[in-house]
């Protein structure tokens, strides 16, 4: 099974579920990782202190409003961990949800007021769930003023954290790759081109939407916004690193991955009608029309 | 906002969350909602009896297993209401099951065996949860035989009925459609690309991609897998129709209905696109190099 590079990228990303545990063996746990992962990396550029404010660089277009910004704050800390909502019985993940990702939820593009953020960290349910969201927040200094109004739509795509929606959009990449039916479907799509002239210009195009693709494709896999417990550092330019944040933001990372999980299937699609145009171009060339359409009626028959 | 056909087309199909009502109340609504559709739609060609069986055709590829045929199967009939797994308070949905949507999960491609539906159903947590589902079943004719294996491998897609993996579908064409930055992508993929004589041929690249993703979306939007409480009447080919079922039952009507989505955002970035090289190319007509070059970095400008 050959997944796209983009899901391969997120797998990388450690926003795999934390495993049953009390919370502070959980926290510990998460710390060891942090203290792992900076060894075997090289020391970021960034110190912690440029690190805590650099929200409001242009990368991330949207600055952290001034009274989220806060000498307390440590963006790596574990905030909590979240049950997931899509698993089914004994695979019931926990995802980690940092200090970072409740800081990326309370600003633009989302701005989640402290209601829909407590039904995000699946808070709501719980006795007194509104005040001790409130205090746990407080206590890491980010303090939710009254009255606060959510600013994008609510959808079904903003109970996910960030941990589930990438890992929703990898199941997503998966299905596309092995069981989106791409070999019929050009098939099906290439039959009524099967002239050799046509074939040619067919080729061609096949050719050309398959490269406008891979450049699109492409281009959402180099994005960098920060990601669960992750803070990986631009390649693209601040411009269009700003757009696809953006994206990222407002669908918790689900977006681009899941149009390039999508992208799978086109370009599996354009690969085998790519396939079908070679095969039909070579054998039309040493057969008269009449073989020719006994090819494609061959063809026809196996679809079917 | 102009959300692509094929969302449209699954908002038009009925699979709104049904009222927080009772199970009498809820079953009388559904009762009454399909008495009063079967009055303004054309009679149905085929008989009541006729349909019972017809999972076997052709058209869904997969026969039902003989255990599951029974003569008190009702496939329009409710199963039962599920919560919604992706609602935030206030907006706690409940997705209407239909007797033929258990049927489905129970078939193959995915072969749920009773503890995978019963997680799906929301019934896992309840005392006997699983006899009592089994008692349910059993009683409308669908007798599951002890030791079921599921078929297919769980996903977090697995855990969602058809409701709402399609409102999750119509929520992310929402955000392709709105928040993708599509004009930024464009003017990014497009500026390597701007000399006049270049311009003319990622010009016809650009129509050519737009040509083959349509097709593709097109065939998307033919499919005619039942869903929900839906069974419209196939237009495809059995042979095309058969695979592009396939996929829909593996991931419960969210596949095709997402790759759409993802394809609104191509799309519009494809648009964007060729909105760039007509106004270069009709601009550049008129210009010394020099001069293209300074509309080339105005526009580089106005990029970051």
């Amino acid at each position: 099974m050959s997944l796209c590079p983009f899901i391969y990228f997120f797998l990388s990303r450690d926003l795999s579920a934390a495993p049953r545990t009390g919370a502070w063996q959980t926290t510990a746990l998460f710390r060891v990782r942090c203290r792992t992962k900076s060894l075997s990396r090289p020391p970021p550029a960034q110190s912690r202190a440029a690190r805590r404010f650099s929200l409001s660089s242009p990368v991330l277009k949207y600055p952290l409003p001034s009274s989220h910004r806060s000498h307390f704050l440590n963006e790596e800390q574990l905030f909590c961990s979240v049950p997931g909502r899509l698993s089914l019985l004994s695979s019931t993940s926990k995802y980690k949800v940092t200090v970072a990702e409740v800081q990326r939820r309370l600003s633009p593009p989302e701005c989640l007021n402290a209601s829909l953020l407590g039904g995000v960290l699946r808070r709501a349910k719980s006795k007194n769930g509104g005040r001790s969201l409130r205090e746990k927040l407080d206590k890491i200094g980010l303090n939710l003023p009254a009255g606060r109004r959510k600013a994008a739509n609510v959808t079904l795509l903003t109970s996910l954290v960030e941990g589930e929606a990438v890992h929703l959009a990898r199941d997503f990449g998966y299905v596309c790759e092995t069981e989106f039916p791409s070999k019929a479907v050009a098939e099906y799509l290439t039959r009524p081109h099967m002239g050799r002239n046509e074939m040619a210009n067919r080729k061609n195009m096949l050719l050309a939407a398959k490269q406008i693709c891979k450049e699109f494709t492409d281009l959402l896999t180099q994005d960098r916004t920060p990601l669960g417990n992750t803070r990986p550092s631009p390649i693209l330019d601040p411009g269009i690193q700003g757009c696809l944040t953006h994206f990222s933001l407002i669908t918790h990372g689900f977006g681009s991955a899941a149009i390039c999980a999508a992208m799978t299937s086109v370009q599996n699609y354009l690969n085998e009608a790519l396939k079908i145009a070679d095969k039909t171009y070579m054998n039309t060339g040493d057969q008269s029309p009449a073989e020719t359409n006994k090819t494609i009626d061959k063809m026809d028959k196996h679809r079917k």
